[in-house]
């Protein structure tokens, strides 16, 4: 069913304002052009969904120099043309994508979510903040909050400590899939400047989209993965990319990017080319052999009339299956000096994860180490801090797979997996290297690119290497300069190492971003110091065993949760 | 977008057994034909949805003469052809329509309700069964209980008091319209006998089927509906309607069967024609100036080809706009001597209901009296119990339409609807009477049929009569021998009577049955005796306030809901 409807790229909009003419401009791929001034340089701010519209703070008020920001959001599904064709979207205040949200280091986010579905829960997940001492807000339903009811509002409040491009998105089946997402954009405190340079700057949240309802490829499990490569017009504009993830990232010039779904970078364009002609701007999925088309726009210089095509042909995407040059890129994201702390020089623990596809009772399913992370109708966070020993598992998952001799480059043999609800407890503050070995998928000969997302952190990438990886392997471990980031990609057959510290009290999960993997089975979740946490809102545990925990008994201590 | 996307007719499946010959037969509109024998009498069993398929009953146990049965229900969605197109099913088991019940007059009904959907929450209703001492299981969402949870399983455990052809349904957003539904047969004690005779018998739960999603018709609110009509061969075999909504009618004999969404009827056809040939079956639609096909299938004598077609065409459906034909079938049916109880002499509350279809902030809303039911987080169920003051308003609707004058041959004139949340307070064992006033909707020219369905009564149906009722007209009720029922038509710019004594402690929903109809406001609430309600499990109260309150406070005395 697949081939009779395949994904298209979503449009592009942006949002460009010039710091001296407050000028705002909007353009959909559907219809419109970009306009840029010639002769000055943007910051363009990817992230791997899709681009912002325009923000509905609803006000906000002053906590010392911080403010707290107060928005409003309502979920709701409306009609609206994506591609062209009109489809039903889940959106925000019936705006797709969501409204932007804007915020200096320091601010407080209060977000009250309404969900104004029929039947369906919801949840937000604030998508690279670290939500230090708010595990709850950190909205992935079944793991740290119960889903927020039809007609039920829940407030989301958190603290950004960390400037940078983030976004936000739903973490409830397929609810991201659907288009329930915008973005997250945390400024440096007023006067504070940063490392680099530029005149304006826009901001393109890339997405796919498709034709098939969310609901229709839940069901189906139909489901087919991308990955995203910005590619610039090659002939023209160089990209020189500064952040990756919230992080300064030493400056490196490109002509393509390769963004993989959970990721942002901020790159900056210097218009310093013929201003008499426009250029393409092109975006292409490099996943397997996807004949998706590729999304053009016209990058337009301001003399010159919006819709005057490009002398030259549109740029061709590059090669799929050209690994390689993906490697190369990864390779060269390292932490801009004295901007970004080094990793511990040891860790503490080493937990190697070998997530892999198979068949369980006729069902395709991903899964780590053996297991299938199933949905639990507790979520962790409650079912841990309260101790409800039926709520799951919670005999320990594997710190390294078995068999230890598990042959990465061919399907699974025999099944491999069962479902399960197991969490690794991490002593609280301890150092801890989480491996990630990529595997054959269960069809031969192919082993995809999956984008590991880590809740609740920021976690050094100490390294990325094709095969097995192995004692000893650990030399090769870039402790000088890694990236901060709290997604990395694990290329096919090849591994990629992280180190965090486990210093957030809380609950959090660690999967690949590309949703539907995630929706079946493909991540593990990590405990840590839940202990110290503290004022779980009520509704928050309003489900499952920990609902019928605070309704049968009155709590004994009301410092329990408070 | 509906011309390019119309209703099918649902396919007819039944389950055919002769008490001598345990012959079973299951054939669907797709692909088989129906076989019966020669001169044998068959009751047809006629529910306005959809044919029942097996039954799954894992255990039951005795209690006393009656017995406890036990069925667990896993509602999912899956893949299945329905009408010849593959589509995905909201259905039980992975079966559609969901496993039939089967169970006889005393029983009682254990039924485990799992919710194995992604994201959206779920219930079931019982429809037809009275619920008495158990309204939290009546099945409605934001009613009578919380929506049962991804994951989670609720037990609707419930006395059959009355023998009859009912069924069950979705009663949670337009999950009815996804495919949430089956049959539910209540037959007499052993050794009691139905007042007439047969041989065997089968089951038809007729439906619409929409090959738009059922989410996606909540999305676009692009809701259009039917109303059934059971056409059968005209110049051959003959139905003698027998049963309604379970209970027995005077014997009397048609050619055709106009059965509105809610209703049930028990025929009885005799093979006494030419059993050389076979003959059609046929179901029509007759709302509006629909053009969906009429389903057809062939009535196959045992001895000729299962798919020898018959010498003549096909019956024409009747004309849509016949509406005089309709009344007259409707005012046929009428209680048989003996076996009906007679209603009270007189009524001691009288409500008259005028539904209306009008805009309330650009959507198009259906409401009565001047309000749109909306859908309250916490069920009135609860709320009225636990005399929650903010879960909705407890100022009491109107017991009449204002203005006395409103004209109900043309379209609403300005803002006749607000939304609302108001509910119709009972005395306790009151008898009431509710004329319900039919009315143009918001097209000019267009009153459309509307079947009423009334939860937790069976209902004297007393009259139907053109225009506006007014004061006198109860001198046209029947009070010798009304059918009782739950579901009634309002016909066109007509009124509609029913009377039933408040004797039910609950909180019951009385709705148009079209099911985006009552999702859209179309109905009204009645609360009775609700002090006398005990047991409601936790389960259903732990949402909204409600369940806030159970986790806030212990709770003053266990007899408060014990």
């Amino acid at each position: 069913m697949l081939g009779a409807d395949r994904p298209t790229m979503s449009p592009l909009e942006y949002h460009k304002s010039t710091k001296s003419k407050k000028r705002r401009m909007v353009f959909k791929l559907c219809a419109s052009r970009c306009r840029l001034l010639g002769d000055t340089t943007t910051k363009v701010c990817l992230h791997s969904l899709l681009c912002p519209f325009r923000a509905s703070v609803v006000s906000h008020s002053s906590l010392g120099d911080a403010k707290v920001r107060h928005y409003e959001f309502n979920v709701e599904y409306f009609y609206k043309k994506i591609d062209c064709v009109e489809q039903f979207v889940l959106g925000i205040n019936r705006q797709f994508p969501g409204p932007t949200i804007r915020a200096e280091v320091g601010d407080t986010l209060e977000i009250a979510v309404t969900n104004k579905l029929s039947t369906e829960g919801t949840a937000i997940h604030w998508h690279g903040i670290r939500m230090y001492g708010t595990p709850w807000a950190d909205g992935t339903v079944s793991i740290t909050q119960c889903a927020i009811n039809p007609g039920e509002t829940f407030i989301y409040k958190f603290k950004v400590d960390q400037a940078g491009t983030f976004y936000y998105h739903g973490h409830h089946g397929l609810q991201r899939t659907a288009g329930l997402y915008g973005s997250l954009i945390v400024d440096l405190p007023k006067g504070k400047k940063e490392p680099f340079h530029y005149d304006g700057e826009f901001n393109l949240l890339l997405s796919d989209w498709w034709h098939k309802s969310a609901q229709e490829q839940d069901v189906g499990l139909l489901f087919k993965f991308v990955e995203f490569r910005w590619v610039w017009e090659p002939q023209s504009h160089k990209m020189v990319v500064v952040e990756a993830d919230g992080h300064y990232v030493q400056p490196f010039t490109v002509d393509n990017l390769d963004i993989y779904s959970g990721e942002s970078y901020s790159v900056l364009v210097t218009t310093n080319q013929n201003p008499n002609q426009n250029y393409w701007l092109s975006v292409a999925h490099r996943d397997a052999n996807i004949s998706t088309t590729q999304a053009l726009t016209l990058l337009n210089y301001k003399n010159i009339s919006p819709s005057a095509l490009p002398s030259f042909p549109p740029p061709v995407p590059p090669i799929w299956y050209d690994y390689e040059e993906r490697k190369v890129f990864t390779k060269k994201v390292l932490a801009l000096s004295g901007h970004t702390p080094q990793p511990p020089k040891n860790s503490q623990r080493r937990i190697v994860l070998l997530p892999n596809q198979d068949l369980i009772d006729g069902y395709l399913r991903w899964g780590v180490n053996g297991i299938s992370l199933s949905h639990q109708t507790t979520p962790y966070l409650g079912s841990v801090k309260f101790n409800l020993k039926s709520a799951f598992d919670w005999k320990s998952p594997l710190d390294h797979y078995v068999p230890y001799d598990y042959d990465i480059t061919v399907p699974p043999v025999n099944h491999t997996l069962t479902m399960g609800s197991r969490i690794y407890q991490l002593q609280f503050n301890q150092v801890v290297d989480v491996i990630v070995q990529n595997t054959n998928s269960f069809v031969p000969n192919i082993s995809s690119f999956h984008p590991w997302h880590l809740h609740g952190h920021h976690f050094w990438v100490l390294g990325h290497a094709d095969g097995k990886f192995k004692d000893g392997d650990e030399k090769l471990f870039n402790l000088k300069n890694p990236p901060l980031k709290n997604t990395v990609v694990t290329h096919p057959y090849g591994w990629t190492a992280i180190r965090f510290r486990a210093d957030n009290p809380g609950v959090w999960s660690f999967h690949c971003h590309m949703e539907p993997h995630f929706h079946t089975g493909m991540g593990v979740v990590f405990a840590e110091g839940v202990e110290h946490v503290k004022g779980i809102p009520q509704q928050a545990l309003a489900c499952g065993l920990t609902g019928k925990l605070l309704m049968n008994k009155k709590r004994s201590s009301s410092n329990d949760n408070n």
